[in-house]
């Protein structure tokens, strides 16, 4: 499970970051999401995502969300081989690519629990704090360490950059 | 899209494959079958496999057969990295793994096509020919290598390994 919480950004929270973490990778994601063939995954709550970036290609499904202060959700990530032939398969069987999130991301890692730095296009900035977890009770250590960087509970954001980009789009096409 | 052709199998077919192509490999094929969560497959002629032998783990989808004296279809093929992560994706997005084969497979090589001598699980032994190529036309190439081993092609098989083993099966219930 991804036990993870995302806040704004803020001036100055990298530098912050910067005296309790370390710099692992800063990299450039390229994902595109699916619509399911027969069920709606706007109200199931879930998503499939076909991610590119310079580790390799990676197919995730991201279960319904778990708790109503953070986004932790299961996800079940695939490594695979070519991203043509992933997208190609899914669209065999019906899946449709329904939007794409481009960002720039920079991650710290702090133990076990690793802090993303994200420029998500479209979007702007935010900081996502995440731990790899067997239940829901680490949330605790991710809201800790957003306390350590200036954040309170409250200012969690449960929606995914996927949400957040249909969103604005829904807005503008509602213009 | 693969062009291919079963037979059956026949005492000293394999020493004539001997004769005329090269072994490439022996290996053991362990292939889920599974089904989608909202289209009949059986009816619209397709399937979704996850592989795994010796050469790693595959993920294919095959779309409808093209031609009525052969097995030919178009295959989308993907190398992935971890078989129970790749059943996982499927089983949360509603598919359902419905057959099993396994089978022990000699591959022969002959210029651009492959002659497997298949022994299946449940089924027994079978001859199948196999060209890649961009359209069905490769299938007279297919046809006179079969030729060569002592087969005309209305011996040819059309139903594929999964449909033999779920007729089988339901043969057997309906007993």
């Amino acid at each position: 499970m991804e036990v993870e919480a995302k806040f704004p950004y803020r001036e100055g929270v990298e530098e912050k970051v910067k005296e309790i973490a370390e710099l692992i990778i800063e990299k450039f994601e390229h994902d595109i999401y699916f619509s399911h063939p027969c069920r709606d995954f706007a109200s199931s709550d879930e998503a499939l995502r076909i991610r590119q970036d310079v580790e390799g290609i990676t197919l995730t499904y991201k279960g319904p969300k778990v708790d109503v202060e953070t986004k932790s959700r299961e996800e079940v990530k695939l490594k695979v081989e070519n991203f043509e032939a992933a997208k190609q398969i899914l669209e065999k069987l019906g899946f449709r690519a329904v939007a794409e999130v481009k960002k720039l991301r920079r991650i710290y890692g702090l133990c076990e629990a690793i802090i993303c730095l994200d420029d998500v296009e479209g979007l702007g900035k935010f900081v996502e704090i995440e731990v790899e977890a067997d239940n829901i009770d680490a949330k605790e250590k991710v809201f800790f360490i957003a306390e350590q960087l200036g954040y309170s509970r409250n200012e969690s954001i449960r929606d995914s950059y996927l949400e957040l980009i249909l969103q604005k789009k829904s807005r503008k096409e509602s213009l």
